[in-house]
């Protein structure tokens, strides 16, 4: 019997939930496949009493947390994260991935680089061999972003603002916008990173380098927990 | 006679008002010495019957420029800019600069970096050898903001965050934060500004490095105009 993508989710999700233990901090990610991890944290802490605090990477995510019961605090009232799992959009060979479908990615990357542990959660067709086949997303300040944009298509990044269902563009929960780049394959993703960090009124790009060792993929021969060997 | 550091201010800012031409797109930096800028550049626009477009880079620089005739577009509604005017804190042999005293670096830094052409206006005091007297201004997201001051204390930098006259953060035109850092004498500018700029949740440091060739001083012995000879 085939499952679907977002039974792929599902059990990958649960699976990650194992990682949670009692009196850990854990930061909640955003998005689809999060969705079912905060259910699955949520039954271990209603079944086995686990005393965790949660820290939310966006409203939704905390939103939901708090409903079924996770206590949750802000990422500025905890000392540290001790695990943080999250989605990703494209994770490649070296697990190096791509993130900010959901436009969360500044809010994910801070919990994320403040986190001892990473883990991240995805159906098996978002690992890929080089990232790129996913768009890029960029979260620049409204200020000036119009030069960013000229910046960035001079240097063949096909840039494009993300726009809502009316045609708006997207704002961020800091009041920024999306600028999505359609590069292809990113086959140097460092370099990449590194120029893009230094252009004056971008705040945070969805390339995170370095940031996981774990990623549990959900397949349709069942859950893998890939480790990575970094180099 | 003597002249006290706010005549010193306006002439260096009369002479530099000088370099703007007619049909010019200029930024208009923010500060006390831009505001002696904007009186001297509304004055040729009178008197010469100058035909510009100023690009403010604070709301109250765009208010004063406004009130005084300039014809200002935003940053975004301009292809580029010819020339920007700004003041700085601190300017180094090399040419090489802090702002973000009046907590608007960002917008600035976005400003200068799309200008052809960069000039700053200071007095004398401002000139020195190696900077770093003056603290060094950052704009941080408030989201994570205490995990980026905790990194920025460990890494030794001082960081402390800017109080109004309440007690309360500062924030800035983006809703940010400000946190100055303390550093001391700051040998290695572009290692700091490199370092600093990778740090997520930062959006912009007060280092201007490379940005301006033209430095217009006003002295006891009058104005001089400086002329960087870069490496």
């Amino acid at each position: 019997m085939t499952m679907d993508q977002n039974e792929l989710k599902r059990i990958a999700a649960v699976r990650a939930a194992d990682f949670v233990e009692d009196g850990m901090i854990v930061g909640l990610g955003t998005g689809s496949t999060v969705t079912y991890l905060v259910e699955a944290i949520a039954k271990r802490v209603q079944a086995e009493g686990l005393h965790i605090t949660g820290v939310a990477t966006s409203k939704r995510t905390g939103k939901q947390a708090k409903a079924l019961g996770i206590p949750m605090k802000g990422i500025d009232e905890v000392p540290h994260v001790d695990l943080t799992i999250d989605g990703a959009d494209e994770v490649d060979k070296n697990f190096q991935g791509i993130k900010g479908g959901g436009a969360a990615h500044a809010f994910e990357k801070i919990v994320a680089t403040s986190s001892t542990k990473n883990i991240w959660i995805v159906d098996e067709s978002k690992m890929v061999d080089t990232l790129g086949q996913f768009p890029l997303p960029l979260e620049v300040i409204p200020y000036g972003s119009t030069k960013v944009f000229d910046r960035l298509n001079n240097e063949g990044l096909k840039p494009v603002f993300r726009l809502d269902d009316n045609g708006d563009r997207v704002k961020t929960h800091s009041d920024n916008y999306v600028i999505d780049l359609h590069v292809g394959k990113i086959d140097h993703p460092h370099l990449l990173a590194n120029w893009l960090i230094s252009q004056v009124g971008l705040l945070e790009h969805g390339l995170f380098l370095d940031i996981v060792n774990t990623v549990v993929v959900g397949t349709q021969e069942g859950v893998k927990v890939l480790e990575a060997k970094r180099a």
